[in-house]
């Protein structure tokens, strides 16, 4: 059992871009980064919320996340646009990237961009969302260092490569999040923690063997999801996020925890303009009858409903904009030690609405 | 066993096109569809070659499919179009719409590209590839009925939405061509007449139960490959083809066998021209040492090699290529059937190379 606190979602967000101003980010990057990261936790996506701002402030100590990035507009040809990120915090990058994207597909009904010299970009679903609510259907994906064994391999040869779409839809964007890994690393060593075996389909043993040890599966490699589906879907997203942005792909990408190097990942987006694909409320209408014929499906046994991708996201996000972002004791006041560190006054510290107790 | 024989791929091609001529079509039609329909045969993906001209033909005379379509540009807005396939064979949508897209792209960068009217695609691979020979990175979604149990529900309220993407890379493009389900339903109907039992996680039965019984699974509802994942992308990709297209969606779909209505199915294409991106000789190389790093890994116990995406399609092309295109007998009779129907001269006819017998 760890305490739990929750945070109401504005306090969480100016105590964090609070935060980066002190670590050294300009104001308008420290409020993009923080809305990022908070809007992560809010829908869930716990892993890749506040939970990673004190590995990133040591990267940004570290000189290995530069603080004041130069965002610079590579190239744009009609739709096409290449972006060099300035080795920014993935959560300032992508922001930037997407109102520039918007700003092309206004113009030319679509956008395409690619980005190089960037970070790590947590929850994807939190940048195509904002340009769905700005009437774009939006895919985005990201490279990673190569951490699973593709298809048939043994060797960690290709990233999990993560991708995300939104489209807008009556009441919220439809919204997809995935990796391509049969499931998060961070479950695997919740296994290993525990003792506790893990599925067969989600690792390999070091000599390529199927394990079920998850100490084992830690040495080792983890699985794409289905097969040679998610595998031949990783080496796309890489190839688009990674190849064609000229940044770093493969096992040339340095670890996370490394600080001695800059990672210079990619990205890949596109964007299209619904007003370009016809009469936008006749859209709507079409999005809201399509959902609606899956969501009012009868559920399987043992399940209560049937869910679009984006659903679920949503009521936990309305759910803790209500109640607050639960946040462990632990990281809060592991965020409390680096607003001493960085200078942050007491005045902008949160206060938990309530304390709860879970496992 | 069935006997199948070997026809040289050009050979075949010439008659599938007279064929399609002989019922109807324009000779630029027929060699468009021809030639895709061929193309899926040497990738290796045997159901959607030449084996689909017989059920095609009957729509085709039925009047369920236009054998003279009216292929119109409904609407250009810089880099996005909307077209009407007129209700054309999807072989002779396709070519169209890749077509146009790549004029598109080479104007503006990129292009997307929705289509509506048009028919069932068979290999989506073919189409893409064509496009990344051309030095474009191609997406092409397709919309099927509704026919798959989305994640958490019993019916079959989500079509599994087939997807390709295909990539410029030195020697041959990488093409990926998925569909949504964790299984093409042609394996459950072999498997129900073999009495043989499938495997869990490919279907359900009518009560929403999993089942592995393939009868019970014929009645019921085949599964999405890796549960959400694949189920959120079939939304998503149903969407893309079907929703913004314009088209017709979901359980609205009408059959294949049901020759009373049109289907108006939709595609979404993405088109990016590489030289948008930067200089296409670096990224070949690039995109070289890529695929290599994946391609040379070691492989898993039990596989000789890794395959990136497209490199097993690549080398069965090779083969059938030099050796000839195996054909069932019985698929060879039924085209020469409808040869002396739509009075094909015997001249036009393939001689076989070989035959052989086969499993």
């Amino acid at each position: 059992m760890t305490g739990r606190v929750r945070i109401p979602a504005d306090g969480l967000r100016a105590y964090v871009a609070a935060l980066l101003e002190g670590l050294g980010l300009p104001g308008a990057h420290a409020a993009d980064a923080a809305g990022a990261l908070v809007d992560a936790d809010l829908a869930g996506v716990d892993t890749h919320g506040v939970r990673l701002l004190p590995p990133y402030a040591r990267r940004l100590r570290a000189g290995a996340i530069a603080v004041r990035p130069q965002l610079r507009v590579l190239s744009r040809t009609g739709a096409v646009s290449t972006l060099d990120g300035g080795n920014g915090l993935g959560q300032v990058v992508a922001p930037w990237a997407v109102r520039h994207s918007i700003e092309v597909a206004r113009e030319v009904g679509a956008a395409v961009t690619t980005v190089r010299r960037s970070n790590h970009l947590g929850a994807l679903g939190s940048f195509t969302r904002v340009a769905a609510e700005q009437g774009m259907v939006c895919f985005l994906t990201q490279n990673t260092r190569a951490n699973m064994a593709p298809a048939g391999g043994r060797e960690a040869a290709v990233g999990n490569n993560p991708f995300s779409y939104a489209l807008p839809a009556p009441g919220a964007p439809v919204v997809l999040d995935l990796s391509c890994s049969a499931v998060a690393r961070s479950n695997i060593d919740l296994a290993a923690e525990r003792g506790e075996p893990i599925p067969e389909g989600w690792a390999l043993a070091p000599d390529g063997r199927p394990t079920t040890d998850a100490r084992e599966a830690l040495l080792g490699a983890v699985l794409p999801f289905a097969g040679h589906k998610g595998s031949g879907l990783a080496v796309v997203m890489g190839a688009l996020a990674g190849v064609l942005s000229g940044a770093n792909f493969g096992a040339a990408v340095p670890p996370l925890a490394d600080h001695g190097r800059e990672r210079d990942l990619g990205h890949f987006l596109l964007l299209v303009d619904v007003r370009a694909l016809g009469d936008p409320d006749d859209l709507a209408v079409r999005m809201g009858r399509y959902v609606g014929e899956i969501s009012d499906s009868a559920p399987a046994p043992g399940n209560d409903s049937v869910r679009v991708p984006g659903a679920g996201t949503e009521a936990r996000r309305r759910e803790r904009l209500a109640r607050g972002v639960p946040l462990p004791g632990t990281l809060l006041a592991a965020l409390d030690e680096l607003a001493d560190d960085v200078g942050v006054p007491a005045a902008v510290r949160p206060q938990p609405t309530r304390s709860e107790e879970v496992l």
